[in-house]
């Protein structure tokens, strides 16, 4: 009975990578049998992980139909989006003054070097950044609060890994660069700005190639 | 089996409402086995609702002493503000164009009519209002992520019960109408920031009656 919990834990982060990954695609049924199967995990710990993705929008229960990994559609990327735009921004104005100018340095030139970078080190380059911004924040509700949506969004930036123009990586790029500049000298609003700006040109750019 | 996540939530429910309800004190040493006692639960889903509790802030697990309820010390009324002055006025401004005026005219005469309340009343009162705030938000991840905080802060609430001044009530009433006044004249921004001006003096004023 010990080891339950583990399982559990276990199932709900393997069934949530392989729906970040893409392994489970949007709109797949998964059945719980075949889950159990595929994970040799028994079928209770595979429920409870499942009622949990229910929960954080992973898969949806259809009565009478069973259980289908969420699609990403316009409603879930503009949930996605709305907490981004009006609270990662908030989230830089808590943290503005534990950012190290070191680390971000190292952001600036990693983005300035981006076009040595393959589009998946890009794309985890711009994880970095983001979630560099989040741990810098030492209250434990903004990061367990955060957490799930950042985690759907990595799922949305695999869905449009292929979809990407040269130019909006290009312009995405300069806006990390300019909100990296606006940090290091010191203009907190300036910055918070830029950032939230960056954000709606994200949603934007999502929204077109996305739908 | 099929009852065992019952069990769990049960025990979660219970605890975590006994602590917002200072049944279990801050502090407080809670045994397992004690615990399994009184909810008549078994020892294993008791752990894995303490586990879960103490991420969500509301026990510490304590290396060689055992499990405690957390106190309400400055850090933790500080990570409850600083969401809640952060998020709560983005909330707000989400929420915006879906609030509606016959509700918050209800409100608005319940804040007017306060003295004829008793305090829990009045209590209960400012936290519809907030509550009704989240709720008009129709979005998964910001519902998720504000609750856990919103629950810390009717415990934050009770401790302050007998603390609070006539005077502060008062003047919390007037702050609540005029929000409730700006939005229902389309002021946006201006409610916005009235609302944060509300939670930053919610902030000040129980540093100084708590610690």
């Amino acid at each position: 009975m010990g080891n339950y919990v583990n399982l559990k834990e276990k199932a709900y982060d393997i069934i949530k990578n392989k729906i970040i990954n893409l392994d489970f695609q949007p709109g797949e049924y998964l059945e719980e049998k075949k889950l159990g199967e595929l994970l040799e995990i028994s079928r209770t710990p595979i429920r409870e992980a499942l009622s949990r993705l229910e929960n954080e929008m992973w898969v949806k229960n259809m009565p009478r139909k069973g259980i289908f990994v969420t699609e990403v559609d316009e409603h879930l990327l503009n949930d996605i989006f709305e907490v981004r735009i009006h609270f990662e921004p908030a989230v830089l104005e808590i943290a503005f003054s534990n950012l190290s100018s070191v680390k971000l340095q190292l952001f600036k030139s990693r983005f300035e070097a981006y076009e040595n970078c393959d589009q998946s080190e890009r794309d985890k380059l711009d994880n970095d950044f983001h979630l560099y911004i989040f741990n810098s924040v030492d209250n434990i509700f903004v990061k367990n609060m955060l957490n799930t949506t950042f985690e759907h969004l990595v799922r949305v930036r695999r869905l449009s890994f292929d979809k990407k123009s040269k130019e909006r990586i290009a312009e995405s790029n300069k806006e990390h660069i300019e909100i990296i500049n606006l940090i290091l000298s010191g203009k907190k609003e300036e910055s918070v700005k830029a950032f939230r700006n960056h954000l709606e040109k994200s949603y934007k750019y999502y929204l077109e190639i996305l739908f």
